[in-house]
């Protein structure tokens, strides 16, 4: 193999991969990045066996081939390159020369052949969506997902596609995001997976360029992502997600509508004093046209009162603030309404300005 | 005490005092804040013993007094104010209100009298030095001290005052950092002193205005710093600083001169053959108008030529390359001078432009 690519290139393609390579694994050709030169490509691919993440970039390849190299240290040396022509050229079987001005680095490869394939998906779904729109629904969903590895289905963000619509849903149990956007779904069928959320906000925040298109391909238990010179393969979840429709309340004893901001920021102080306590809890206490928060605990006290729109009646009724204010963070709405039947039911947040996107969070009884 | 004051000026003053207090000390006094209203001016005060720091900034007064805060939730809370009027009430002698808008917290404060006092400090030396010279002798000089507590002495900076000059030197055995700066030395008496580097440290941190003034007051074992508005009280070292002038060589045999980034970046490329080897080792091959870097380890190997000024003998000789790096980040000239004496001897690193800043690294034998 011999290739030479600008450093701006191998900085992209390792980049990539990044986030598939587990440095801690105790099998060592799992810290490795792959690399191949093919055409007018670098193709680098790296995989913890749960998700494989390939990106190609442009590369003047004078001979094809295949080298594996250690991640950390590969990726350390990339970024430190000038901003120069870069020659690799794998030497002697395993060393791979990295030639740039007046100097060289030989850097120990692995045997290429012990490097796990990715599988290939051949998935009776195939879905084309533009690449912001997942962005957007990533950002918006994927915080409400749990993090016990104990209960992995709650890990994972259900994609259901019903139409042309497709919704992605999370829950820890305790709280529900659930946003919705358009889709052309050429093949006219109605489908469901469940992805691991870390996988999907990695697609997102490997979505650079806001025009690209991202081609799911769902197999049963395998689904590849490709938005540009990216491709994703995962495995998706088998399981039944829970029946989240159930839980939504269709009605509503009391709608509020608030500024997202100044709620936001009243809750950030409020829930200070609720730092030394575990429950976390915050009392809200709505009368016609004002919000009242409460919280107190053994350091103080505090109260805060602001004035919003009303529709319906009184209520008091407590929350995690933390489940509050992850919602907050991801309404770009200027204003929000929150719906009750009371306290011990959920509340409903949605931003006013969009239908598309919906946050249940279960209250604490007190 | 009842006082009304700006968010902004509230978050100076906690942000000002924040480094000395340490929230995870066992005396639960000292993770607090004193705040004293008097005159027209809040006085923030935190101490850990070691440091004292005060900050005053403008209040209205409406009743004198004092209380004292915990500093974490008080600090978290000020952070989070609305920026508006805020007002500061001690209420139940056991209590803080903050209020603003429509809303108040209540913070429970401790007994002002349990607070230790900070010591008045009267020293037989007074100078004035502009703050950004000191600023710029601490960023140059602070990273070459030990963190060591167990030799207290290399853990500070020797400070100097030698007619109109001040010195500041720092050492931690391996390597020695020396920087000058003029001074209108009035008092016409030579003394020195050693500081905790981190002191040094914050002071340049808490340098906003590069137009003031730091006032020194300086005692047998304490030392008092005034910058605008704050106020930094601290213990000096008792003990006697190694001699450090013999240990800077006044000849060599090799001289160099090149750019401090050229070889700043091959050698944070080159350095990281060292990142999986203890010695962190960098081999230094100079000959007639060309200096190679050389390492290797089980990862592999790297050679780096560029061209430099030479003057004097060829040399081979080995630097721990942090200690390289370290002064390179603090050279603000474009080019750098290193005089050698042999491959077992010091190399001695100076800025070109500048003749203030000297750095004295010692070799690794290999």
């Amino acid at each position: 193999m011999k290739i030479t690519a600008t450093k701006e290139n191998l900085l992209f393609g390792v980049s990539a991969v990044q986030k598939a390579v587990n440095t801690k694994n105790t099998l060592a050709i799992l810290t490795c990045i792959k690399i191949e030169a093919k055409g007018d490509h670098l193709y680098f691919t790296a995989t913890d066996l749960e998700v494989g993440i390939q990106c190609k970039v442009p590369a003047e390849v004078l001979t094809e081939g295949i080298t594996v190299v250690p991640a950390r240290y590969f990726t350390e040396i990339v970024r430190k390159l000038p901003d120069s022509v870069i020659t690799l050229e794998l030497i002697q079987d395993n060393e791979l020369m990295i030639r740039y001005e007046n100097s060289e680095l030989n850097l120990k490869t692995m045997a290429a052949d012990e490097f796990p394939q990715l599988p290939e998906v051949e998935g009776e779904h195939k879905l084309t969506i533009e690449a912001a729109k997942i962005k957007q629904m990533v950002k918006q969903i994927v915080f409400a997902c749990s993090t016990d590895e104990n209960r992995p289905l709650f890990t994972g963000v259900l994609c259901e596609i019903d139409n042309n619509e497709i919704r992605m849903i999370s829950t820890d149990t305790h709280r529900l995001a659930l946003k919705r956007e358009s889709l052309q779904n050429k093949q006219k069928k109605n489908f469901s997976f469940i992805v691991p959320a870390k996988i999907l906000a990695e697609m997102a925040r490997l979505i650079q360029d806001e025009e690209a298109f991202c081609e799911m391909n769902i197999a049963k238990n395998l689904a590849t992502f490709t938005i540009d010179n990216i491709q994703i393969v995962c495995r998706l979840f088998d399981g039944q997600f829970p029946n989240y429709q159930q839980v939504i309340p269709s009605q509503y004893t009391l709608k509020i509508r608030t500024s997202t901001k100044a709620l936001q920021e009243a809750v950030e102080r409020i829930s200070l004093f609720s730092l030394d306590n575990s429950s976390n809890t915050i009392h809200l206490e709505i009368e016609k046209n004002s919000l009242k928060l409460f919280s107190q605990s053994e350091l103080g006290q505090g109260h805060e009162q602001i004035l919003i729109n009303t529709e319906g009646d009184p209520v008091k009724i407590a929350f995690n603030y933390r489940y509050l204010l992850d919602v907050f963070r991801v309404i770009d709405d200027e204003e929000l309404t929150i719906e009750f039947t009371g306290p011990l039911s959920p509340g409903i947040i949605r931003p006013v300005q969009s239908d598309t996107f919906l946050y249940l969070v279960l209250p604490v009884r007190c």
